[in-house]
């Protein structure tokens, strides 16, 4: 089975990290090469852009998605591409359909314009699934570790996110997945591997 | 006459920043408002952005086209849009005629690609007037006060860059207008203002 690039999605404290670790680990099981990122950063000016992103003051809502395309684009060439040519799985945590549904459908700029944007910049470096972790928009904000800016937006702005969520996989079932984040995290990684290999 | 966005456009060392501080004067003596902008900067966001552009190591061309247009759209929101609705003229030292030239054409994502990137995000805060000061590549560079990433990439990119100029120029001769960069600073910024006032 050629290798797979597989983005974990969902709003604040979803659980993203923590089932992208455990579909990491369960593929390594397998005896698959796995490369693991996070977004943003994973590069030296991923995590410049990062800083920007999540500790500066408010900014545009184009300049933010802007900002999302940059360090994605730099990602993609520099880890995300080289990686699934050497034969390595990727497993990611978010990836450009975190912009879908923040900057393109919750902050409103438009689902079909923010994709335009970064499928210019990712020339095709872009997941094969990309599976949602739905929780409560209430529970997610609980969990969160270090609220920042964007996470800081309040529960009425998650709800829109998930919202989109939820359209984006309605408009893409072939790609986009929801699975019910309530669930013990390696129940959900083991789905997410199906998933993976049923693609 | 209503309130008019002028850019200065033209390789390294052409002589953008001396004729745009003209331009602005030559209006202001006319009793005009005016605010004068450079890219990528002008703003808190947009100065950082401008440092991780201009001083950081190589990156990936996409993630560069996706940077200047970041610090672009915090310009347009933040200084040039309020500027224009509050009847001032505004002046700037490059635009989204830049990364047309220098990331569409030089590097060769794409004239058009690089359009839609800018133009989504700009959401029609664009210049009314774009003038390119036309120099010999090496005469620019000989000029350059501070090297930086992008004016360090060699005479044979600041060719390319130029030629980008003079597509867009035949292009667009309702917007782009090619002057002789040669010509004394004053006679450039009057032809500029000029130039304005016809359109």
């Amino acid at each position: 089975m050629p290798a797979r690039y597989i983005a974990l999605e969902g709003v604040e404290g979803a659980g993203k990290s923590t089932v992208a670790e455990l579909v990491a680990a369960e593929l390594q099981k397998q005896g698959r090469q796995v490369v693991t990122v996070r977004e943003p950063g994973g590069t030296r000016l991923g995590e410049e852009i990062r800083r920007l992103l999540l500790h500066s003051h408010e900014m545009d809502p184009w300049a933010e998605a802007a900002l999302f395309c940059a360090q994605r684009a730099q990602l993609a060439r520099e880890v995300v591409a080289p990686a699934l040519a050497g034969g390595a799985w990727v497993v990611s945590d978010r990836s450009y359909y975190s912009s879908l549904a923040y900057q393109g459908y919750a902050r409103g700029l438009g689902v079909e314009q923010v994709r335009t944007l970064n499928e210019l910049a990712l020339n095709g470096v872009v997941p094969d699934l990309v599976v949602v972790l739905d929780v409560e928009p209430e529970v997610g904000l609980g969990r969160q570790r270090e609220p920042d800016r964007i996470g800081g937006q309040g529960v009425e702005f998650q709800r829109r996110v998930a919202e989109g969520y939820r359209s984006l996989a309605a408009a893409e079932p072939h790609r986009v997945v929801i699975l019910e984040g309530g669930l013990e995290p390696e129940v959900l990684a083991r789905r997410v591997v199906e998933l993976a290999e049923e693609r």
